[in-house]
């Protein structure tokens, strides 16, 4: 008979995250995660395939919430106003509140370099993910696959923004921001790069 | 006493990436790449630290070209103008000649999730690379980071280009092309995405 743990996913990973900030991932084993919550190391792998499961088990969610938000954009949106949408609904999965917990999750992956490979894995998973949505509505390559991209970039360099010590403003905000900084990087270089290359 | 191996490294390379094409990366040993060649084992790591590293021992001289490139743009270019510049540089270690071996390589890598992971890996330390050799110009954040990955996307797009069946156009050239359709992407945008997000 298996017994319902109520919340015993949210402790596991709770107490894995802290485990793994204070020893190391390499360090901390399923069993030690589940001892210190008062669980078993059965209940463990019940709620996660292994120790890493923990830090990536919301990519489905993650990159569903990407996939929507292109989906959700007007039929006769720009590949660039797709991303916009994409982002939007990307960055509603990041609420405030959940800022400590990403800034320590990421500290964990900076310090392990397996980590950081699965990290950039998910990333191009993304761009991926999006460049599908983007060609479903008749967008064709290379603007597909380099919007995407591109989405992709800035939601990198907004998320590490938005767990930035003392940073407020909200992850959509900053996102929002970071878009405009590549359309400014880009329409300020029209004319004289292109044909310099 | 090390007996000296005329172009030993090359032709240790080109056996290996036959038996990884035909048996799989993981299916063949640094022993029989050797072998394959009438060499020793030890005479295949004098020359590569493991079997993954005759896919990946270029990188240093690949990163090293972006960051000349990069450096050899004028003091008052633009962001993307330094990008153009470090695309030419990298695209100049591509010469056509070297497209059927770019192919094979290729192929590997798609068919094992791990050199896959590898290979982000390193698109990764492109972009961060280039990110500093921007910085050292004086452009700030997040600029720099964005306009580095968008090199960094350029070039990988372009790459898979080259690399496709019955491409005849130079990497140098179909990067250029690349990079024209991200400003054509981003210019088309403006307006509407700003006020969006």
């Amino acid at each position: 008979m298996v017994r319902w743990e109520p919340g015993a996913k949210e402790r596991l990973q709770a107490a894995a995250l802290e485990l793994f900030a204070e020893r190391g991932f390499e360090q901390t084993t399923a069993a030690e995660i589940a001892q210190s919550v008062g669980l078993t190391e059965r209940t463990f792998f019940r709620h996660f395939s292994d120790k890493r499961e923990v830090l990536f088990y919301g990519q489905r969610q993650f990159l569903q919430a990407f996939a929507d938000g292109a989906d959700a954009a007007p039929p006769d949106a720009s590949p660039l106003e797709v991303i916009a949408s994409a982002l939007r609904a990307a960055a509603s999965l990041f609420p405030d509140e959940g800022r400590p917990y990403s800034r320590m999750r990421q500290s964990v992956i900076d310090q392990n370099p397996p980590l950081q490979e699965r990290e950039q894995h998910k990333a191009a998973g993304l761009a991926a993910t999006v460049a599908a949505a983007l060609r479903a509505r008749g967008i064709g390559e290379p603007a597909a696959t380099l919007a995407a991209q591109s989405g992709a970039t800035v939601f990198g360099i907004a998320f590490a923004q938005w767990i930035r010590d003392g940073e407020t403003r909200s992850l959509a905000e900053i996102a929002s921001d970071i878009l405009g900084e590549l359309l400014h990087l880009t329409n300020a270089a029209t004319g004289p790069v292109r044909p310099g290359i």
